[in-house]
């Protein structure tokens, strides 16, 4: 039987008038949707439209939660006690839930977004904060996490679902971290690097980071970004190296997880 | 066997450093909560306050969603096509369905607030998209209406659970609504003067309306305000006054409708 | 002496991680910009850049304030008190003369922004309220309204400098005012089309009507759209074409009013 | 001649249908008002109604502007470039000039709010970053910082008035900061309490920390708090002290600085 592995993308980053990224591209080529819930970007009518299209694609649902700062676009770290982080995840997760259900499907994971995700890779206790908002809210939403992060540890720790993700299009710094925005080599734009990073990632279970070091990865679910230009590309080569490669692209739900 | 009766009251209203109302106060009395949902009133801070509070005391809760505007208090007139106002509530229900399961409980009715329960009362359209919303999220959700209203049509139109609800501490225009909040005799303060209004209308089912009209009207839950620094102190006199007639005040599930 | 005109645009309409229009482009061609103040979109520094970019460029400087509606874009009508929009636009038009102090420049003109834009020109009271808060703030600073409107009228009503402007790129209809974006026939996108519109605006002080109509129209300045792709091509075409019948085009400030 | 000093309260923190504080208490007993511009607290209504209210009674207006956050009342602290820091600055001095130009008054000194004024008053760059944007957008704009502080030297840096701030209602840690507003006796509500400490600031030039320390302060202009239920006792108790201790209480831009 085919190994099963998973393209995402973040979707509905939009805000009323303004519009970023390719909800409608990456749609077509990505099997599971990160949907924003309005805190950082994605009002209920850019989020009602990709749920919508999402389920007629079969396309799962993931919730994208981040801090409360549409200025910043979650990118902004902000100092707030963990309950209060507890109940802007449950706010989120729920929004996004409401609105599946009336476009008739439903969230099946969570990823936080931007400063969230960053911060609750390296700080354990806004991790475990994190898990338990998404067990609270549901103990079957699978939690997205890169392996190897205080998220991930706390997502085990709380016998969530854990998935591990891997990015197609960013490179790694020597920390084991997505290597910083602000470099000019963060994103890789370029299909044929792309898969290159993805086949090393999938075949050998290495990436080899910006410092030329191999670095050990796990993947469950590879993103990619909508927001680049390049994004629809890069995901339709990786995806279909992954099926020369003998692996079969699902939606999240049906990658076994562990 | 009893008739069976429910006291509700907005609650949850505050955001952030603001408070407004009475939230300990009312849920010690009423046996039903309407949370706002963070749109015109309700971080998710003072929300998960309200839901933990009202779990612990078994006061049932419904979401009180509102127009997108906390400045305004959901008090003002928003022009926006019915599809936005689909996703606008089922965002809001979601967000405290999220936020509710969280904190152990679940969320059995919506009552939308403000400036968009005004409009619905007497737009069709509007009341339809409403009633909608409400199904697609859930259609075992009891929608709050007064009877007689556009809202109250389209909930038993589309085969929702209809609670009319009539008011301790508003008077009524010969009209039929609510007298107008700019009046100055549109709240009722006096307990003594809530008890008889809300006598009258549960014995003789007529509300005397300010120009002496008898209107009919029909009550399954009764609305207190805990804005008001009498709120408390209506709820209890009425409640007392329910109980000395016989009635038996439960929370708004437990209401048989119809 | 050469008669002189203007052609402004709207800038700064982005917002944090989102951009719309091309202010570089346009900023590079107009001499005028009406820059966004923060309630419907432009945050302070995206305004800020604007601000440094037009100084530099000699492009004269407008506050361009609207609805306190991020999500509509400043497009949804909202019914407000007519103090509460006096009180809207002197705090926009402050912000923006703040920042202008702080680049080195000033604010010389005022246009308010869609839905406000469209409800001042056919309602004579907010039309006062408007033109009562550009008075209070500065009664130097030059009105910008369309010939034959209510806000044109009160400007002219409360002795402020009134601009006559005019449309390069959007269809009329017959009453006089702009036709509906929501027309397929709106916005005029061919360069050719807008030099036609715009020659005979100026030469013959009439426009041709969606319904073939002659409509006299009175242009001080002209405006253009810069989130149109065509925004940069068509405010070209129309300065060399203005150059060409020996028209001289300068910032508003310098466009004898009257 | 009497020596001069000033009384200075934050006021219009109030938000739409929410109230904090007791403005009109206060302005009848303070010289000066700090007045929340929009950003964390203060809407443009409730800004107007203080403008006016403290033009009529000759209260001096100063700018109170804080981080972008109502939902934290401006009082978490958010991580943004200093640029950016610059431009919310300008923006929320600039929009209270233009406010007050419409209420026949004028902004004359400038005090950041809540963890803005706290990171100013450790973190160099960020106080040169705020002394900067005073100074680039009037330098007239008298600068208020306690004694000490990174801001307090920034603004004599920079060349601004400077004044030297105390507090009638807040203990001091041993470090000479304020102390934490998490502590129980971070307020004082006795009115004998604060016009000792006041009479020990005033004459003898310290005060004494929590620790039991002797402090050095210089005194321009005294704080109290409008949002404390005994902030108008305190503010009258401390005015008829200084009365009788021989000084005169007079709006800020009245005291000699240096």
């Amino acid at each position: 039987m085919a190994r099963k592995i998973n393209l995402n993308a973040d979707m509905a980053e939009g805000y009323g008038a303004y519009d970023i990224g390719n909800d409608d591209g990456m749609l077509s080529v990505v099997q599971s949707a990160n949907v924003a819930c309005g805190f950082h970007a994605g009002d209920p009518n850019v989020m009602a439209r990709v749920l919508r299209d999402a389920a007629e694609k079969g396309v799962s649902i993931g919730a994208h939660p981040g801090f409360n700062d549409l200025w910043g676009f979650g990118r902004r770290q902000i100092q707030m006690p963990l309950h209060e982080i507890e109940n802007i995840m449950a706010y989120q997760i729920g929004a996004l839930q409401g609105m599946a259900s009336a476009a008739g499907t439903s969230v099946t994971h969570v990823k936080p977004h931007g400063a969230l995700n960053n911060m609750a890779s390296v700080d354990a206790d806004l991790a475990d904060a994190i898990a338990r908002s998404v067990r609270a809210v549901d103990p079957s939403l699978i939690l997205v996490a890169i392996a190897g992060t205080e998220l991930d540890r706390a997502g085990h720790a709380l016998g969530l679902p854990v998935a591990s993700e891997v990015y197609a299009d960013r490179t790694y710094a020597d920390d084991g971290n997505l290597s910083s925005r602000k470099l000019p080599n963060a994103m890789i734009n370029d299909p044929a690097h792309s898969v290159a990073q993805v086949m090393q990632m999938v075949k050998d279970g290495v990436v080899t980071t910006l410092g030329g070091k191999q670095m050990p990865v796990n993947a469950h679910t590879i993103c990619v970004h909508g927001d680049e230009p390049t994004g629809v590309d890069v995901a339709r080569a990786v995806t279909a190296a992954l099926a020369e490669a003998g692996l079969e692209v699902v939606p999240l739900p049906d990658v076994p997880l562990g």
